[in-house]
């Protein structure tokens, strides 16, 4: 049986993704495509890479019948998307991959995104959407939201460290490398060719990120106390792909072993054997995680490098991995193709 | 029901791309992989993108059972193909990914690569794999030799507007830009990426290029006369990726409406309106050819540019098309993954 | 001695590059700086590759004393250029790298344009920058116009054959590959990086690019009549470099002979031995032009490949060398940089 | 004046860079080039950006008379430069941009490097090349050990705070980020362009990089006793350019002032005021250096960022600034161009 689905924001690169990854899900349909300033156009004159899809027109999002549509995914910008769902129906089962769902806590919200949240019993009611530690209230959620791309990516590494109690968790130093698609098709200076190619650079240093709040919220959950790790991401110039080297104080075989446990049955997640180091080359266009553990020449550190796309795993094929479940599907369906390299 | 496929030479680029798209194949499955000097060795060592697959250890072709092998893909250097294939059992059905049996003619095969074939009578046997001109042929061969990725680019344009007798067969021009994967893993300074980033170059300049062999062939095949070509491949920065831009004379109305009645039915080509110009952005990674016409300026003149991907289309891709009529499947089983962009 | 220079319209690429290679001019002294918008600023944070110069703050133009300035390059958009000229001293040396003077025809302009020209006189004046062919002119000229980047590469290789008369004038094919730089800092989906990384592809196909008009001008006028080029850019994976393989009719000896002698006592122009190939990566950030000629396959067919670094021999270094001719200074001062490589 | 300079080992990308810094150096000239494998060839044949030199032909370096010469530079492969420099005559001055001389004990350079140094008196002699730390000695040196390209970058952050005493020495974090460049011209699977593009990932993890003999070296002097950092080199898509993220421990604004104290008259350190962010882009192909600090959301804690040129000031540039000191140059001689950006 397939299942119709709406894409709210779909010019978007996430909303792109999404579409890549739809196009040959076994159980998915893509009835209705929204993009409010592009509205009318076809899908293949914003993303001529689906031009040869069959693809509903954009259209605004007032103009939808939500009434076939059993799953919606909300691509849309952060604070859009808390004004857009509050307007869907109730029970419209609803995948966020915007920001606005991430911080369970009005507070934090607030702190990080500079203004109280406009939609608070939603957030209320949000799963955080890492499937792996969040599988079994993901499955009975009527609103999941996607985690932020270098959230995912850290936590990978470090959430079931800190739970089984393996490393120091006031001693994490989180150093981040990701490709620009994270940052979207927005046009900013900074995001262009000639700035970005044969670059490379931190932002957001000092700890002024917002996937801090995320880090934050997650960490102190699993450590039952308060969690503040450092946290520094850089682009590099290349389309897709994260990988965050992570310092981090413990026994190097301990923390192998505790990843190696947390992961052992999960669909998308691959520990590589001690001492192996994950790379952006090896997962980019797919929903792989790479998992890598080396012990530091000093005794009692270790680095934990984990890689993932950002743009898939880290948005649009965790959207989808959430969906499936949300929807009874088998959780992998239309996500175990290959990665692509070269 | 699931076919057993051998790879031969799966260390490459091909073969690596092979598997991937094999991976999520709906009736084929990895039976062996050899590469020589890697034999022993874990598929996942060698292309660590690919570690999430269960399959079968490297070997040496002589240690592979072919009795229960249905196909073989070969993606071995040239000139090793035809000696390897030689050897092979005479009812294994085989696609071959190199040059060694694109050219009908021992003349033409010896003036191109400089030595006479090794095995003439299995160079009778090929039948050229552009699937679209040859798709009866290919469905009862047993043996289809894959196309050169820049020939296939340029045939796509051309070989419809010569038959069809609408450009003049005498002045075409074929300037072809290619990134790098095109070239192999082979150890070469001009492909390190110190060398190549930020740079682009043609190279085999004026006429040298071995697949003008398929060009020549194919094309006069069509104009029932002698045709030769110009061409001029670019090396330029991308990993993959081919567009060809193709200067012709004749009316560019008439042109398009050769390409689009030649392609109307076919599962992969993608004719754009009149006027619209492909990118080898949107092709990436997937099987489909991206087609556009333009008119010159000047009057009688005509731009054709195709965009494929080499490794995809221009190569394994092609091959798994073929491997799927020849093994009695869906042509397109396997295949219909997007483009991935950005 | 060193002559106070003014940039006008600091904050582009252009501007930029005028700066890096004035600062270490051994007679040219940067006095005052413009950038409307960003007025106020220091270079520094418009360019902070720059930080480490002692460069004047950026003004708005009304705000500059020109009485002491020697000569004023003007790195200003289209058609702002030629209202800001037309207020500024008379007596101003003037070196424009826009595309407003480039056109000698009223009417050209308005056709390749889209409207008149606002200072039909001046137009008159300018002198058309490309130094090999107008050295005399612009060494004693008040307003010179730095020409297109494009029209630059193609006519290095073209106009000394179709002077010569060796090549058929109504038989030429420029393939143009770009760098991105070409395209300024603007704000546009198309120049992000995301959309560009990986990607390779024409634009203004079919004879509609502005740099035609100087093709035309220049080639009509050391013919003796009309002559139309087919010319298409291609937009490549790259900050830096424009390489345009050309195809023409001719002998190639007579081809290589007749380039070797126009350009045996240029000081930046480079002959390759026949069958030579340029390659961007071999210019880029210098003033250097590579020029290579190749026989074709078939007889009396020839290519020519020129690579030259768009923003400078292509703008902004054509600029300078212009400049010194005007200021009586040695025409290669501050411009003999050896090209970066890797 | 000009001093006769030989650069022995000219082939690789750290010879090229040097050939290229001197083309327009005021008082230095090449007199000899040695590349044993390419001897008899021209520098244009090997690196076709410096065709437009006029340079001497590559040499053995047996061939070489080195009567004439003021300074050579060593370029050669690290091991087999000690048993050349062993062979020159002892007057020579040599500045040695291998890993050879930069070790002053013995042991630790027996430990990193696998076996016994082969010249340990000269071990004794030379003077580590990092100019803004060793300009006494390096001015009255005879030879001068260039740095590691990573350890320079650094050590620029680190060496000033650990001497003043402003940072916990015991709790530092490299992390570095790295152009392909530096891995030099070797052919090597990882290094090819389609290996590398598009991907970033760590190497050497775990504290087992060369360049860590130098941090230990360096730090520990200053210090008084034994500092041990964590450092992890990252290879990004990149040609040229090293930045490196340093997570200290000590005040933000201490630091920012103990660096300003130190680099204050320094002609190529940049510092950015509290905040500032350096980058990659901002010193390509220069010989500046751009210093950040920032301080850390946790108390405290804090970044500093130090951004450099590999083949400039990380190797070349620098041995051409310590050849000028060395030959009672200025010691800014040739290395003043401003950096190339986009």
């Amino acid at each position: 049986m397939s299942h119709e689905i709406a894409i709210l924001g779909a010019s978007g690169y996430t909303g792109a993704e999404l579409v890549r990854l739809i196009a040959t899900h076994p159980s998915m349909k893509i009835a209705a495509l929204s993009a409010d300033r592009k509205a009318g156009m076809d899908m293949g004159e914003v993303f001529p890479h689906l031009r040869h899809l069959n693809l509903p027109k954009l259209q605004r999002i007032e103009e939808i019948d939500f009434s076939q549509i059993a799953l919606a995914f909300c691509a849309l910008p952060h604070a859009t998307s808390q004004a857009v769902i509050s307007k869907l129906p109730r029970d419209l089962k609803i995948v966020d991959l915007s920001a606005d769902f991430r911080l369970r806590d009005p507070a934090a919200y607030e702190k990080w995104y500079g203004k109280p949240h406009a939609a608070p019993e939603l957030q209320k009611e949000a799963v955080y959407g890492l499937t792996e530690f969040y599988r079994n209230e993901i499955t009975g959620a009527r609103l999941v939201a996607g985690t932020g791309c270098n959230s995912a990516t850290g936590l990978y590494a470090l959430r079931p460290l800190v739970q089984a109690g393996v490393i120091d968790p006031d001693e994490i130093v989180i150093d981040l490398k990701t490709g620009v698609s994270g940052a979207g098709r927005a046009l900013k200076e900074n995001l262009l060719h000639a700035e970005l190619s044969e670059g490379a650079y931190p932002y957001a240093v000092g700890g002024t990120h917002r996937h801090l709040g995320e880090f934050d919220q997650e960490l102190s959950l699993v450590a039952g106390r308060q969690v503040a790790v450092q946290f520094t991401p850089h682009l590099i110039p290349a389309n897709r792909g994260i990988v965050a080297t992570v310092y981090v104080r413990g026994d190097a075989k301990a923390i192998h072993d505790a990843l190696h446990k947390a992961y052992a049955d999960e669909p998308f997640i691959v520990m590589l054997p001690e001492g192996g180091v994950p790379s952006t080359r090896h997962i980019r266009g797919s929903n792989y995680v790479h998992v890598g553990v080396t012990a530091d020449r000093r005794e009692g550190r270790a680095i934990v490098v984990v890689a993932l796309d950002n743009l898939t795993k880290g948005s649009s094929g965790q959207a989808i991995q959430n969906a499936n479940l949300m929807l009874g599907e088998e959780e992998t369906a239309g996500l175990t193709m290959a990665p692509i390299f070269p």
